[in-house]
C-alpha cells in the first residue's frame, strides 16, 4: 500500500518565495505541491499584464531564472527595449526580449476571457512546470504603498523609486472585494502543511493573507513560516527597511508577533539563534535554527528539507 | 530669392510605396514630402497596437527596413515570438522584438490618449525620419475581404491564409464615419504633386480614399500614380490576384480605367509601353514610360524622379 504524499501549500512573493518553492518541489512530488503566489505587484505597463511574483516563481521552478537578478530570465536580450528607449518611452521597468513573449501571450489570453489562475497553470506547464502555481486571486489586487511622498503604486515605489522613500503604511487595494482564485482555499485546507516563505510580510505575504477566506482557511496547527531576515537585514529587498519605518522589528521575534495568531512555527537562522527561546516564550511560535541561507539549488534543497521535518514534527506533536 | 520646393504628397500602402516614398525623400526635400499611409491594414494582436504599413514606411525612410523582406527591421531578433511558440500562443503573425518596441511604446502613447497621427509624427522623429508621415485617419478603420471562405478580417486574409482566398469584395469598416487625420486635407489640398505609390489599390490605396474629403481634397490635375503592375503582374503580393477575382485588369490600363477620375498621369514599365496609347486614348490620363522597378536605393531614386519630372511637367502643361 502506497501512502500518499503530504500535501504542501507555500505562500509565495518573488524572488525569495520562488527559490523556496523550487527547493521544496525538490523535497516533495511536485504534484504534491501548491505555490500561492502574491498578485500584488502586479501592473499594466504598455497596455500588457505583467505578474513579477508568478513570473519569478514561475521562471525559478522551471530553471529559466536569472540567477544573478533573481528575477526575469537567463539568457536574455534586451532589444525591444532597446527601441522603447531610443523612441523616449519608459524603460525603468526591465522588459527582456524573452520575457516579453510570456506577457503578451498572457496578456492574449486574458483579453480572450481566460482566468489568471487558468492562463497561470497553462503557460507555467508550457515551461516545464508541474507545480501548482496559484495566483491568490483572479481579481485585481494592487498594493499602494504610502511613503513621505505620498501614495506610490507599488511598482513605481519599489522599481522606480527602488524602495528609497519612507513608508508609512500599506494597502491593499481590491483586496476587500476580490475572491480568492480557484482551488487556493481548497488547497489551504487540505494541505498537511503550509509555509509561509521567505517573502518580505508586508509586500509579498500580507497582500494574500489580506483577501478574505485565506486567513481563515490557513489551519495555525500545520503553518511554518521562514524567516526572511537574518542578523536583523533581509536577505533582499527592503523588508528590514519597511519594519523600521513601521515600528516593527526586523528580526525572527517581530514575524513572530506579526503572524503568531497563524503560525506554529518558524525557522530562523543561526545567527538569531539567541532569540529562539523569547520567541517561544512570548508567542507560543516553536523555532528550528538553521542556516537559512538559499545559495544554490542545494541551499534552497537544504532550507526546504529543514521547513519540511520541522513542519511535519510539528503536525505530529 | 529662394524659391520654395514643390510640396509633395505621396499616397502609400507597405512595402511598393515605402520605397516609392524614400525615393521622393531622395528628390524632394524631406520636409516639403508628406506620406499619407494606408491604417485598413493595422490590428491589435496581444492588445498591442500594430500599424503595418505605417511601420514599413517609417522603417524604409529611417533605412531600418528588412531589405530581405520589405516588412519589419533588420538585424532583428525574434526571442519574444520564440516564447509565445513555447507557450502555444499564435505566431502567424511575425513580432521580431525591436519592432514590438516600437508596437509597446506605441501602444503606451495611445492609451495615454495621444492620436495615431500624433504618435507616428513622434515615433518617427525618435528614429530620424524629417519627411511627415501621417496615417489616413485616427480613428479605426479596417479592410474586410470577402471570401471563398467567408469574411475575413485583413491580415487573416493576408498573412495567416496567405492571400489564398478568392476575393469576393472588399469593405473598410469606419471609413465612411472616419474624419481625415489633422494635416491630411491640408496637404492634399496645398500639395503641388501628389503621387499615387506603386501600392496594391483595393487594400493600400482604396481605404485612404475611402475616407470621406481624400478624394474631393485631391486635385486630379496634379496627380500621378505609379503602377503596380509589371507585365500583368504585380511586383510583390496580391493586386494581380485580386484584380483577375474581381474581374478587373491586371495591367496599367485596368488601373488607369480604375482611377481614371483622379488621375492626370501613370507611369507604367517598359514592358507595358505597348498599352500607352490606349491608355491615353480611352482614360484621357497621360503616360510615362520607364523602368519602375526599385531595385536598391538608386532605383527608388531613379522611378521616383521619373514620376517627379513627369507629374511637373503635366501641371505644367
Amino acid at each position: 500500500m502506497t501512502r500518499e504524499p503530504d500535501r504542501v501549500v507555500v505562500l509565495s512573493g518573488g524572488v525569495g518565495g520562488a527559490r523556496f518553492a523550487a527547493g521544496m518541489a525538490m523535497v516533495v512530488p511536485p504534484r504534491a505541491l501548491t505555490v500561492i503566489v502574491n498578485v500584488g505587484d502586479d501592473f499594466e505597463p504598455f497596455g500588457l499584464r505583467v505578474c513579477p511574483d508568478l513570473d519569478t516563481v514561475c521562471y525559478t521552478l522551471a530553471g529559466l531564472e536569472n540567477p544573478e537578478t533573481g528575477w526575469g530570465r537567463r539568457d536574455e536580450t534586451w532589444h525591444a527595449l532597446e527601441t522603447i528607449e531610443t523612441l523616449g518611452g519608459p524603460t525603468w521597468f526591465r522588459l527582456g526580449d524573452r520575457d516579453l513573449g510570456l506577457h503578451l501571450e498572457r496578456t492574449r489570453r486574458l483579453r480572450e476571457g481566460q482566468s489568471l489562475s487558468r492562463v497561470t497553470l497553462d503557460l507555467c506547464r508550457a515551461l516545464g512546470v508541474d507545480v501548482h502555481v496559484l495566483p491568490a486571486t483572479d481579481d485585481p489586487v494592487r498594493t499602494w504603498v504610502h511613503t513621505d511622498q505620498g501614495w506610490l503604486p507599488f511598482q513605481e515605489y519599489f522599481v522606480r523609486h527602488r524602495w528609497q522613500p519612507r513608508v508609512l503604511g500599506l494597502t491593499y487595494r481590491g483586496a476587500a472585494e476580490a475572491r480568492p482564485a480557484a482551488g487556493v482555499l481548497e488547497a489551504l485546507r487540505e494541505a498537511d502543511l503550509v509555509f509561509l516563505a521567505p517573502s518580505n510580510p508586508w509586500l509579498s505575504l500580507d497582500p494574500i493573507l489580506a483577501i478574505p477566506g485565506v486567513r481563515d482557511a490557513l489551519r495555525p496547527q500545520r503553518a511554518v513560516a521562514v524567516s526572511p531576515f537574518i542578523g536583523g537585514q533581509a536577505v533582499k529587498g527592503p523588508a528590514a527597511k519597511i519594519a523600521h519605518e513601521l515600528g516593527l522589528l526586523a528580526s525572527p521575534l517581530g514575524l513572530a508577533r506579526y503572524y503568531q495568531d497563524i503560525l506554529r512555527g518558524l525557522v530562523i537562522d543561526q545567527v538569531d539563534a539567541a532569540l529562539a527561546p523569547r520567541i517561544t516564550h512570548e508567542t507560543g511560535v516553536r523555532v528550528y535554527i538553521t542556516d537559512t541561507w538559499m545559495r544554490g539549488p542545494e541551499g534552497r534543497a537544504r532550507v526546504a528539507q529543514s521547513a519540511w521535518m520541522f513542519a511535519r514534527a510539528l503536525a505530529r506533536a
